[in-house]
């Protein structure tokens, strides 16, 4: 087993980290930047170093920083979490080239899963149903239109390098393809570099949902269930839960089945989320695989009782797994609270915490790096805690969650706990009728009316 | 189901039953004696009433102030907590004769079982297993010594009407026996009024293992297995554990027909905890009967994710018990933080908390009504927060409740975190090799060395 773990993360995540290797007996190593001094991952760790200023790029995105800190601290495994370099192939291997484990996906796999386009042909390959579509990048415009017309309109073009909706474009009529390809285009070279791009048949009515699998180096891998993510504003998940309201036994077991065809195919080692989006038939198709740790991963931890961090550890240190599939045993939901304000387009909100007093009791769990007379920085991203509620069914568990947000004090900046709140009482939400389309349709009611 | 209920209690218990009530979307009221104003349970209830000064008998055990608060505010029902009013046959009267339920035991249940002589020789005319011992009061010192012979020494004598060890105690030799008669009945007399004394044998390396119980209006029960609450100082638990690590298969089995046949023979309704000794060859005996929700309820909840307090509102409003026994799936620990000083003999430690920071993450759960910047008021129990872990083994139970001690921050007071914080690395703790008298040999560590 790993002696000293360093953690090239921050916030929650970095936390989330500390503690199961606390909890295994394995010393801790936190980088962070001038920033984040005052983050609890900080002071948390048995060790801290600081790895250079603000911007990523400067700190946790710096492979050289990092690497020179692992060494100065004799740290024999890297967990990266999620963002920054958890899916950055370079950093994996330039890990494996100083002896020093990296907690996440091989060079190879990464690079397999990384790139979206060459992920799908790799999944097609492997019998995992995938969204009709391009084979790869597509050439030019003609090829572009001619596939357009043969699986059909709505479609969707997407960038290959891409992530957070940037250079995307649904196209609903064929008048309309010409434009959308010269804009995504342009928007991608701008934000990746890299114009390339792709083409899938737009799905209607789509739920995104997700399947947890877990692989070890035997190439034996099992899966962990699902999480319906379908509650996203541009791309980025709000709120999460497990069991999907959408999922039946049998569809459970077919997407259960297709992703750990998807991981024993390309011989998946550690956690990793086979993300589909599946269609008002229940239709499922293959969409990205993320080969690291996910936010929403409590709600599968809570619904089975199972540390995935502790996983991702053991697996890493050579340890089998048991290769059984896991079935949600409970209903849990997750909130990510940000620090921004839904009553006004949810824009950040950086600043001190003034005061700060998290629900307790039963069905709760909290992960937090932050505290009462924190200051948020202004760099990163705005999620400042999870909250999660766990309960014997969906119902309870909404219910759990209304009080659990009500209790919820947070002073100084804005939040989402307004949002999630309006959320837990939105008839279409309690239904469990939402799409990934919900949160266009979606308003806050007015503070007077909240 | 009710409408509104009353919460007839303080501190976390209250908070508790408060937190079920709103996801059962019950009203709630919070009863408060003004040193309490300040208190989450009065913040979080829907309507609060000042029902006195701090001294109990003149608020939270002032049965009149209380009964005036539930008809003020149309109340339908009382949830007593445990402590004060909650094992009172006059208060559950009252409330019966107010047409208010009382969320806990009849007057006439309490009656059978808050007198320890009489709930014992129920007990054993339903055949549970008693300790050898006197059948009722003691007569006289004569009837105290020839019982004291036949049954054999060590015995313990016991005030009837007592508790927290007043009018106890042990005598190893028959030359000892009078004077601890006489001091007994005197002490029994200035704390309780009532010098009736009975006798038991004295178990040798006794561990306090309790079941749980719950019974519905059909005369149906049910147990949701053990809590083993042995490590107390001066009778007071301090951390509690289910499983029990004494625990065999066929021990859980005849403990758990033993409180369900107790439960049924009493046609007790609502949830108890039947609470035996266990000796060092695993034969058990009655010990008492509470008639209540228990402090430590919480563990039992962790590890069968079952809501008590829900339960103990289901079954009062007249709502069958599924009738299935409930064997733990997991390991979860209990630790009290208490306002003391385990440096300085467990001295109280009231005053004001300027800073508080709760642990998180996965398996934590805490159940507290303070916060940074709440005065303790020097009144009331010394608790002031429960925290729980729970996890796969017993080993990772621990290991989590280290980790969580080490993140608790609580500044402006002592509390018991670092007594816990020792009794995690203690060598028969962590072997799960203890009994009822583990706490007289133990010793801090000074702070230095700790």
């Amino acid at each position: 087993m790993f002696k000293k773990i360093l953690i090239a993360n921050r916030g929650e995540i970095a936390l989330r980290v500390i503690r199961t290797c606390k909890e295994m007996g394995i010393k801790t190593v936190a980088v962070y930047s001038t920033a984040d001094a005052e983050s609890l991952h900080v002071r948390f760790a048995d060790e801290a170093v600081c790895i250079g200023p603000a911007p990523s790029n400067l700190s946790y995105l710096k492979i050289s920083n990092i690497i020179a800190a692992a060494e100065i601290t004799n740290a024999d495994a890297i967990h990266p979490g999620y963002g920054f370099l958890s899916e950055n192939a370079k950093f994996s291997k330039i890990c494996e080239e100083h002896d020093i484990k990296f907690i996440g996906a091989s060079p190879e796999m990464i690079n397999k899963m990384g790139d979206k386009a060459t992920a799908k042909a790799t999944m097609r390959a492997a019998g995992v149903p995938c969204v009709p579509g391009s084979e790869g990048i597509l050439k030019d415009y003609k090829e572009c239109l001619s596939l357009a017309k043969e699986i059909g309109f709505p479609v969707m073009l997407k960038a290959t390098a891409g992530g957070g909706g940037k250079g995307m474009r649904a196209v609903w009529k064929e008048e309309n393809l010409e434009a959308a390809w010269e804009s995504a285009r342009k928007e991608a070279d701008a934000s990746f570099g890299n114009d390339g791009m792709y083409m899938e048949k737009l799905i209607e009515e789509p739920r995104h949902i997700e399947i947890q699998v877990v692989g070890d180096s035997s190439g034996k891998a099992c899966h962990l269930s699902e999480r319906d993510c379908s509650v996203q504003r541009r791309h980025q998940k709000l709120t999460e839960e497990t069991p999907s309201p959408f999922m039946t036994e049998s569809l459970r077991k077919k997407m259960g089945d297709a992703a750990v065809k998807a991981a024993e195919y390309i011989k998946y080692e550690g956690a990793g989320t086979v993300e589909f989006l599946v269609d008002k038939h229940r239709n499922f198709y293959f969409m990205e695989m993320n080969t690291r740790i996910q936010v929403e991963h409590p709600i599968t931890e809570q619904v089975i009782d199972y540390d995935l961090i502790r996983e991702q550890i053991l697996v890493a240190s050579g340890v089998p797994i048991s290769g059984k599939n896991y079935i949600p045993q409970l209903h849990s939901i997750e909130c990510r609270i940000n620090a921004e304000d839904p009553y006004h387009n949810f824009r950040p909100s950086p600043g001190k915490i003034t005061n700060l007093h998290a629900p307790g009791g039963h069905g709760i769990r909290i992960d937090t790096h932050v505290y009462s007379g924190y200051t948020i920085p202004p760099n990163y991203d705005s999620m400042i805690a999870k909250l999660i509620t766990t309960a014997q069914t969906r119902e309870e568990a909404i219910n759990k969650m209304k009080r659990a947000l009500d209790e919820f004090v947070i002073e100084g900046i804005k939040t989402t706990i307004p949002f999630h709140r309006q959320l837990m009482d939105h008839p279409d939400y309690i239904e469990g009728n939402y799409t990934t389309k919900f949160m266009e349709d979606f308003k806050m009611k007015p503070l007077e009316e909240a």
